[in-house]
């Protein structure tokens, strides 16, 4: 029955576009969050065109097959993994791209990478901001699955705050298109807002109208490093009260030893963590900037303070952020976090990390979006040592388990996916659960779009 | 029934909570939409507090009685408007808010004027941009129903860019929490943002948590006059391609007369067209902005070039902006519009009502929100003249008609209410009709909240 299904598909679609060779499949079971749940998908499509998604919903949803939306795959909450008897469809051919310099915006295609959006709209003067750690390898249309976030969020706001319009297909193959470009626009329920983050439960964006802001100013970049964890994040909530930086990250003793290991950059091994803040004011604004968070960095006890506006030299110390994970990475295996809490909270989130880690004699690595009160733990661990798993997998929990605890939340960027859901409820509540549930019901009363993600 | 309905209702509130009194609820009856078709409500119920909304709501979802819930009774689409053997929840005694500095947020009930917000931040040096021109009369819980714009969302974005966590009862009286003060937060469906514009046809909002941003800087304005409305549009997008103002309005030969008429600041009554630009860019950086703004404007054949620094100049001619629908109203009534486009297509949406107007032998004043392509065409009319009353009515459809021709939209930031809900169709189209009103569906399922509103 089912290959005789799929074989209906194969004839709806252009030749090649449905894959079902085991060779290539195989590499579209899991996101970077590599669940070991994956399952082996029937076949994996790579539509191009709106009309090929609606073709493929249209076919899941006559035989009810389950279709997981993926984009490049650089989930690290396993939004993206396969099941058994499903569809992956991915977005990876999905390539267009037009920019419209006086709108301010770009209309482009689910399948491009973040750091392509950025190239293409560079090359007319303009900025599309958000800007996760992995730019380079993450897609526009798996930063709105997730509405992703990055460094310059503190300031200029996270993806949703860019998505002006969307074109998604529906679980019953229905086009619809949301919003568009106009700046201002409240005809009607805010469905384009209601789409992003919704991880590919509710739709398959196949197109996006992004706004634009013109290209940033050159930053000032303040570096500062601490004898405590506590110091640095008083440092950090003393600059979020004075000014709004452009950028403001943490990264902890490990993150540094595990950067300087790869960069060698001189960072000071001793300290227990950095603060790296950045000002993109234009003019004398920015060295303004750069001043108080250099002052506020001392009257919190910095160890050493080191400011510059060299272009150069301020890319290679947010190089060096961007390039925590893979740095921590190469020490063992990582499960990667991503909890949240309000700012006051942000030192007993972190210092209670520490105490998870001693608890659970495990390393735990902090790095942090510290200006949204957005951190990363990475959990390091041997998967070949079954205990250690166990402890990590314990840790992971409790991790979130504190951030709710702390007001705060169990995803700022990466999505609930898979691997998060279990905590979901604890964090919202089982009526806001239930309203996800009831908004699920509505649009695909089948379940056929990623079930079991998210919520 | 009814009455013995209402007694049930009068008893599971604190005394005086439910208003019957005709001398007082006919004031509730309309918004200053002031729609004709305004019904008399059973009763007018003025909650303090969350648990009293749900009782409201449970009891209305027992009886089936529909619910209008109403800010400060300001729209202008008729979103307020009561129905007949309806009741009328006014959020107007629900004023409480408490201001962390450190965390840069508010928590405030839905009562308080968007003004009242403005002022309670202030105080601890913050600053909520939002600024709908009505921002001394209207609440931010309409702010949020509506998604409510203003002057400086040219720069600082809407209402919803503001909103970081809602609690929103919900048509069975259920209350739920939305979101927090977490700067980012993924964690299950963006639910606060699909509150934001919902006109209250999905639960009703009573308490906020807002965003808010260090003290605004002083702006540098710059004020041109144009001999050709399209030379006046043309000029905007010069700017909008150039660099990003804090705001930049429109006003026509109308609306700088019946300003002028008011308040003799000595503008030219011989313009087409006025444009306003501001920058609030910190030091220098705001006098090259307005350098810019004013070269840009010359170079497009301004009659007259106006630059000022002074922060009591510059709030003149802001609140000559902010006065013009006072002012213009002063001439006749009004039918107030609030289509948007595409920046490109803001002079043709200028040109095209000047034609409208001429065809229906009306005046048709048009101020915008040029920046953002946001434009309020008011169309003066006397009500006593049934015959013009009729032409007046039949521009107010054109000019959404024309908007929608121009891939534009019916209401940037008024909201669809009762007035506009004819024309939603035309511009979203059936399938995203359909969605919206799955979505009321699964959260109404007996349409209780503000029926006939919005979709």
């Amino acid at each position: 029955m089912v290959a005789q299904a799929l074989d209906e598909l194969i004839a709806a679609l252009p030749d090649g576009m449905v894959v079902t060779d085991p060779a290539i499949t195989e590499g579209y079971r899991q996101d970077r969050a590599v669940d070991p749940a994956a399952g082996k998908p029937l076949a994996v499509v790579r539509p191009r065109r709106t009309e090929e998604v609606q073709a493929v919903l249209r076919w899941a949803s006559r035989h009810g097959v389950p279709v997981v939306p993926r984009g490049a795959g650089t989930g690290l909450s396993g939004g993206a993994t396969a099941l058994d008897d499903g569809i992956v469809l991915s977005t990876e051919k999905m390539r267009d791209i037009t920019v419209d310099p006086v709108t301010r915006t770009a209309v482009c295609q689910p399948g491009l990478l973040n750091a392509e959006v950025k190239q293409a709209v560079a090359e007319h003067g303009l900025w599309y901001p958000p800007d996760p750690s992995s730019f380079e390898i993450c897609s526009i249309g798996g930063n709105i699955a997730t509405n992703a976030g990055g460094l310059c969020c503190v300031k200029y706001g996270v993806t949703t705050d860019y998505v002006l319009g969307l074109q998604v297909v529906l679980a019953d193959g229905t086009a619809v298109r949301l919003g568009g470009p106009r700046l201002k626009d409240v005809a009607g329920l805010s469905l384009t807002k209601l789409f992003v983050g919704s991880e590919g439960t509710l739709g398959v964006v196949t197109e996006v109208t992004l706004r634009l802001l013109p290209a940033q100013h050159t930053s000032s970049v303040v570096v500062a490093t601490f004898d405590s964890v506590r110091a640095a994040a008083d440092a950090v909530l003393g600059v979020t009260s004075r000014i709004r930086p452009a950028m403001l990250e943490f990264m902890d003793a490990a993150a540094i030893n595990a950067v300087e290991d790869h960069f060698r950059m001189g960072l000071d091994r001793e300290a227990a963590a950095m603060v790296l803040g950045g000002s993109d004011e234009r003019g004398r604004a920015g060295a303004e900037d750069a001043e108080l968070m250099a002052a506020v960095f001392t009257e919190h006890g910095a160890k050493e303070v080191f400011s510059t506006d060299d272009p150069d030299e301020s890319e290679a110390f947010v190089a060096a952020r961007r390039f925590c994970i893979p740095a921590v990475e190469a020490t063992g295996s990582l499960l990667l976090e991503d909890v949240g809490v309000p700012l006051p909270a942000l030192a007993e989130l972190i210092t209670g990390i520490e105490r998870i880690a001693a608890d659970r004699d495990l390393t735990i690595s902090v790095i942090a979006h510290a200006g949204d009160g957005n951190t990363h733990p990475l959990i390091v661990y041997d998967p070949a040592d079954a205990a250690m798993t166990q402890r990590a997998e314990l840790a992971f929990g409790e991790i979130m388990e504190l951030a709710v605890a702390l007001g705060g939340t169990i995803t700022g960027e990466h999505g609930v996916g898979r691997l998060k859901r279990p905590w979901l409820a604890g964090q919202i509540g089982p009526d806001a659960l239930a309203l996800n549930q009831r908004i699920k019901a509505a649009l695909d009363p089948a379940g056929i779009l990623n079930p079991g993600a998210a919520f």
